[in-house]
């Protein structure tokens, strides 16, 4: 993949232009390139990197889908080329994931945001008890969702750093699930399998690990999240609930939060985000070609060993505040604690050198390096040799 | 623009492959335009036609937006790209439809069905009462989601070809709005303005006409719908609400239908459906370009005359079902009364001509043209042509 900095380089680059010695051979080989591969190293948190071939086989048929004469943005939701992209994105997902019988699979519009009220929605009345892990600002927002809508909710507190031993979680005697953040996308703290909660009904919001490696559905009731960091384009939620937990929706669920309509109804209740959909299954396509989940997940383990590594060699130049037994494998949150401004250098000048949104969530600040699925290897090693050569500047 | 029937016509093309006169001259040329080029005319209800240029130059865009390194589907929503394009389409749409201070515009995902529901969870409390006017499908099924949240859902019930004089509609004292459907994309049926209702606040759902003509805001309280049939892919719905009617949702509205919450966070609450609100964005910017909404309508006027104008001179072969006076200028339901199967083969020899899509819904049968603005006039007159060869060849 030829990428250089080029393109943002010359948009972006600021006053303070003395990074960009990372990108340096790319940057000098690409000014033949078109336009078009003057890619950056893009470590957004979501919407985030996707595969440079996907995007390459959308763009040829935007106009023309295989021949049909239009758009997969034209297409009616009901005609037979758009029910073949909607059947064989959710049969790919169900390959990938391994998807048990039992289970349906939603595609939903409205994020990850949404389904928090869908679950209480569903899942509950008003009079019973949930149990909501909170290991991190998704899972917060998530728990505070549902008290819109149960009398109780036991929060589970953890630090934002760690995960609390599951032995040590007081879960609601009766509660009528216990739900977690997988990955949380801004304190970088990731769930390393599902945990044992007594039996209880589990549910988990994987928007920022969605796809990295290799799950056991069989012990979730519910496994959702937006696609928009680890799978495609913002706007569609994939969720897959096990059937049993279908058909009790409460009277005033709204038909678009209902999973027991949008899955007899196969996700095609309304009109669906279906250029959203292709997206998508172009993506569960590739990554079964790729070998399936265990190679992505082996991709996925070597890309964040490099940056931890990075972090660890800089002998506390850079910081990572998260407990290394979860830490996670998607988003690496990094400081530089001898002094703030440094890190304001680090942005500016990384961006300059074509590593782009390695800015912090605004919430915690610092430094954030994104790395789903689609970062190449080639990202990881240029983002390690950058964060040397900078420590060597400015320490 | 050139188009042909080639592509689609090549894999639709069925046993009976007689049609096809109209788009011969066409489908000749076009042997040598590369595959883009071999585009339909697609009559879909939604998702629909949409501009070849505005595609054109999304497909431009699709690596790398204007040099930045990446695709609008990674960018970072919180991020300057992102951000410029956001506000763009606000501000454009907002120019567009002359939208008066004291509204808010709202780009929200989940389609006119999940506002179905925001309307009552935002400006009612469950022992008020509300109007429904309905005309068609669309506004049966929004008064149907109305009740769930509402008490007392009071229905005006037309017979789906006409709209009853609004002087009749026996609205309740007090309600909190009056709800319609401003344009029956099933039936066919479209208000000519807003009606009078006595000052209670007005809510129309606009799916099917969106900005194809001017519309007076100020005389509506919230004015929203899909994108997916007259601007742009689906998984948006725009709406358009008085800022007295904010600030009230119920205590269980989920923050996804709070339209206080996203007016606040101008859309931006959650991660956005970036990639439509981009493509809708490259829309409003092409009609104001075009001239504004008056031009639109002036277009959209002359296509709808030469549909019904073909059904008025087959004296009877074809019908439209709808009272004159409240045809939709978008979607054009007809008939051939004298005989079903017929029927049939109008729909498999349009598609076999390039006219693809014209079955009407299948809730009604017969056949449907929508003609959205994007639809080019000589996709209506090479209609009109079809319609009356295959009359000549099949009464």
């Amino acid at each position: 993949m030829a990428r250089a900095a080029a393109g943002a380089g010359a948009r972006r680059r600021g006053a303070a232009a003395a990074g960009g010695a990372a990108r340096g051979a790319a940057g000098a080989g690409a000014a033949a390139a078109p336009p078009t591969a003057a890619r950056v190293f893009n470590f957004s948190a979501g919407p985030a990197c996707m595969y440079e071939d996907v995007l390459a086989e959308a763009q040829r048929e935007v106009l023309d889908y295989k021949g049909c004469g239009m758009s997969v943005m034209e297409m009616s939701h009901r005609g037979g080329d758009y029910s073949a992209i909607h059947d064989a994105a959710e049969a790919d997902l169900r390959e990938l994931m391994g998807v048990p019988e039992g289970y349906s699979v939603l595609m939903m519009q409205g994020g990850a945001s949404l389904v928090f009220a869908g679950l209480p929605l569903n899942l509950t009345a008003r009079a019973d008890a949930v149990d909501y892990v909170v290991t991190g600002s998704w899972s917060k927002k998530a728990a505070q969702e549902a008290g819109k809508f149960c009398d109780t909710v036991n929060v589970v507190q953890g630090d934002n750093k760690s995960i609390p031993d599951p032995a040590s979680w007081a879960l609601t005697p009766g509660s009528k699930y216990v739900h977690l953040c997988d990955n949380e996308t801004i304190q970088g703290v990731e769930f390393q399998g599902a945990p044992d909660v007594g039996g209880r009904t589990l549910c988990a919001d994987v928007s920022s690990n969605f796809l990295s490696r290799p799950i056991d559905v069989s012990k979730y009731g519910v496994i959702y999240g937006g696609v928009q960091k680890n799978i495609g384009p913002a706007g569609l939620a994939l969720v897959i609930v096990r059937d049993d937990l279908l058909g009790s929706p409460r009277a005033d669920c709204p038909a678009m939060l209902d999973f027991s309509t949008l899955a007899e109804a196969r996700s095609l209740y309304n009109t669906p985000n279906c250029w959203n959909i292709y997206m998508c299954g172009l993506v569960f396509r590739k990554l079964l070609d790729m070998g399936g989940l265990e190679a992505v997940a082996r991709a996925n383990a070597e890309k964040c060993a490099v940056v931890y590594g990075a972090i660890a060699e800089s002998k506390g130049f850079y910081d990572c505040p998260v407990d290394e037994a979860v830490r996670s494998r998607m988003n690496v949150p990094f400081t530089i604690p001898s002094d703030a401004e440094l890190e304001k250098a680090f942005i500016s000048e990384s961006t300059a050198a074509g590593l782009v949104n390695l800015k912090g969530h605004r919430s915690v600040g610092g430094m954030r390096a994104s790395i789903y699925n689609a970062m190449p290897m080639q990202g990881v090693h240029d983002l390690a040799a950058f964060m040397k050569d900078f420590q060597a500047r400015h320490q």
